[in-house]
């Protein structure tokens, strides 16, 4: 618990620290790992002093933005929990990886094999999906058995010009009952049995980035991004020239990093 | 069937073939996508052809090791299978990955955390497996859940210096009913999870060819090895500087080789 507390207060503390950072205009912030733990019966805890750090920020005048990797979910079943949990955020402040592969699907005329969690689905309900021409993977959880990851590899293997498009690169994350693989481990599989090399959409892409830069309206070096996770948040957020900041709550663990303070500034 | 009779005589052949290769004395086969293809009801059907050509290598009097990287049973359960499809075949004839791996297992006081098919097990009866400090992962096939893959990595991720011990790094083979994913997708999936090297028991490890080598008593450049695997028959097999035929039976797909005769000769 001493952790969480400590955690707490560094969350509220940042809300402080971001508004007295030069220039700083925006705010993105991870959620899973920095402002909830998932996982358990009501589907997650909040990390002590997140809820009071989001309200902080909003009433801060700093502009923020929501930069998930869920995918278990749609945005909007995702929001509700959240919101339930106590937090103050709305659908159209949260940028995650299913929406904007819907777009990339549309764009080239793909229709998918999706792997993904069952409630993750209905995000692609308005695309054709018969006979499909790519593998959209997701986290999908229990979703990943053997025979599911079988049909997704004999889809790929069996096209001319294999497309595998991975929501995130994700290696792991925690629940409230302990570390699970992300969906970037997946990924890897289909990459090895295929030999091919998964488009990433999500974190730590700079697409994704950008794409929230624009929505929030800010420049990227007014802008900072907050995660508990030393790639896909602080290594894709200074990819594109924003700040970044790294939590030690979440999937933080002191074997992967050195050398780094209660909270690491860099940029 | 016009592929698999063409096999068969192609099989027929090697035979004849192997004892005018200048020098050779020993004749190392591949099992599954050269002898036959696994699945269905009565675990396999036999490649037209191929029970002759064990018979016809045996009475050349050239010397014959099966060489195999099945891990989805004990060498016994496997053996007599073959034997009930046909094959005159050997337990003390056949090289296999996890007698290999007991051993290492024993040298080094390694505790393994098994994630191998059911019927696989028996063979590490005489480990200690309790407080592991070691992951060994074999062709698990169903038993590759979500959950399973998740407590493996979860051993791993815990341990100071992890060690994962992989029964092979094939990517996929042919069973009666389509192309399976193969242990080395789920060895990639967990190297990637938890930022290690496996190390491979079993082909195209150098230490696996050599052993059955020293088990038929001749040296590298009088030995040949048949396979479908161009990287784990193939490659293995070139890298103790023996020679090496691929037949195109089993997981071979036109796509993965190019330049290459009905049977390829290298070495």
């Amino acid at each position: 618990m001493h952790q969480l507390q400590a955690a707490g207060r560094a969350v509220r503390a940042m809300a402080e620290w971001a508004k007295q950072l030069a220039g700083i205009k925006g705010v993105m912030l991870d959620i899973s790992g920095v402002l909830y733990d998932s996982g358990g019966e009501g589907g997650g805890v909040p990390i002590p002093g997140s809820i009071e750090a989001v309200e902080k920020i909003k009433a801060s005048g700093l502009k923020l933005r929501f930069c998930t990797n869920e995918t278990q979910a749609t945005r909007g079943k995702f929001v509700a929990k959240l919101q339930r949990l106590g937090f103050n955020i709305l659908v159209n402040e949260v940028t995650a990886p299913a929406p904007a592969a819907c777009r990339i699907l549309k764009e080239r005329n793909l229709r998918p094999h999706l792997l993904v969690h069952d409630d993750l689905v209905p995000e692609f309900d308005q695309l054709d999906k018969a006979n499909p021409n790519c593998v959209v993977i997701g986290d999908a959880a229990d979703n990943f058995s053997y025979k599911n990851l079988n049909e997704a590899f004999r889809v790929l293997i069996g096209l001319e010009n294999p497309i595998l498009i991975s929501l995130g690169r994700g290696r792991y994350y925690k629940e409230t009952d302990g570390l699970k693989l992300d969906v970037g481990v997946y990924m890897k599989a289909l990459e090895y049995a295929c030999d091919v090399q998964a488009e990433v959409v999500g974190k730590p892409a700079k697409m994704f980035f950008q794409s929230a830069l624009a929505e929030m309206e800010v420049e990227p070096q007014q802008a900072i991004m907050i995660g508990d996770d030393i790639v896909n948040d602080v290594g894709g957020a200074q990819q594109c020239g924003m700040r970044a900041l790294q939590v030690r709550t979440g999937k933080y663990r002191s074997t992967c990093v050195s050398g780094l303070g209660y909270l690491s500034l860099s940029g």
